[in-house]
């Protein structure tokens, strides 16, 4: 079955933005590539304000590096935009119907309102978080309150240069019946 | 100079507690001890939250394993107790007056609201995080919002048996007339 991924860089607070949205505190250590990720990966889900927030960093310009994108938005009219769809389905409903399809990776790639959606319906199977070693004080949560507990594995914990440290999980869900 | 380190367990969401104050989702497992860390400690700060809850796990008894506990509020009387001593000095106050005497390293036990104020004062010279692989979705912060921005310089990450994660950090202070 398509896993979904919440891949996400994060101060060491657990913000992913300034409560501007502002990254400036997120880097990209010379010994850290994102392309064995992407190479598993063929849809990217997002939310609405992480897309502004994206299109506000990059002067409106869209990249989808060859990956088809779902921008999730209840406001905007579902359809077709200039390198990514805008979609009005639940999560639910949107993650069932991919994974229908045969494919790769779904990468949940925010924002936080979004990952609370998707932990609220369970539809999270894996992580994949770069921490960066500093404490903002403020800022947009990569994990708002308001969702049931979710149990993970640790998978790999690597760091990499300036302290980037980048940890993998796989959700661990008990089987109906047993007893831990 | 005598260095204070903030030592916790936390959510892999950031939380130290339950909202009510219970821990039950943290777990200490067989390869992992705080022996090493408790042998360069000799001081252990807290705030009265923080004792409180402590007192509920162990049903009233405080055991400070030989190490001298402050627990600091602004409500209670100040003074010695039954292995604690309850003072109502300021962050600041308490540690300089403190680095004036010869010893190890200060632990700052939390909770969150005192780690706030030690890094609005800049107190933190380093962390020792134990991260379990769980979102527990609601609790109370371990970095809870309003403090400046404090850089920190990874120094260790290293897993143990069911996935907990221990991280340790030293903060990094720019020089004053420094570019960067």
């Amino acid at each position: 079955m398509r896993k979904v991924v919440l891949g996400l860089g994060m101060s060491l607070d657990g913000y992913i933005a300034r409560p501007d949205g502002s990254v400036d505190f997120l880097f990209m250590p010379k010994d850290y590539s994102m392309g064995p990720f992407f190479k598993t990966v063929d849809v990217a889900v997002m939310g609405r304000k992480t897309l502004e927030a994206g299109l506000k960093m990059t002067g409106g310009k869209f990249d989808n590096y060859g990956i088809k994108c779902y921008v999730m938005s209840r406001s905007e009219p579902p359809g077709e935009r200039d390198g990514y769809e805008i979609t009005g389905k639940t999560p639910e409903a949107l993650v069932s119907e991919l994974r229908k399809q045969p494919g790769k990776i779904i990468w949940m790639m925010g924002g936080g309102e979004l990952a609370r959606d998707f932990l609220k319906a369970d539809l999270i199977d894996g992580m994949e978080l770069g921490i960066v070693p500093v404490l903002i004080g403020e800022g947009i949560p990569m994990f708002p309150a308001g969702f049931p507990q979710r149990e993970f594995k640790l998978v790999e914990n690597k760091a990499y240069s300036k302290g980037l440290l980048v940890l993998k999980y796989e959700r661990v869900r008990k089987k109906a019946g047993s007893k831990k």
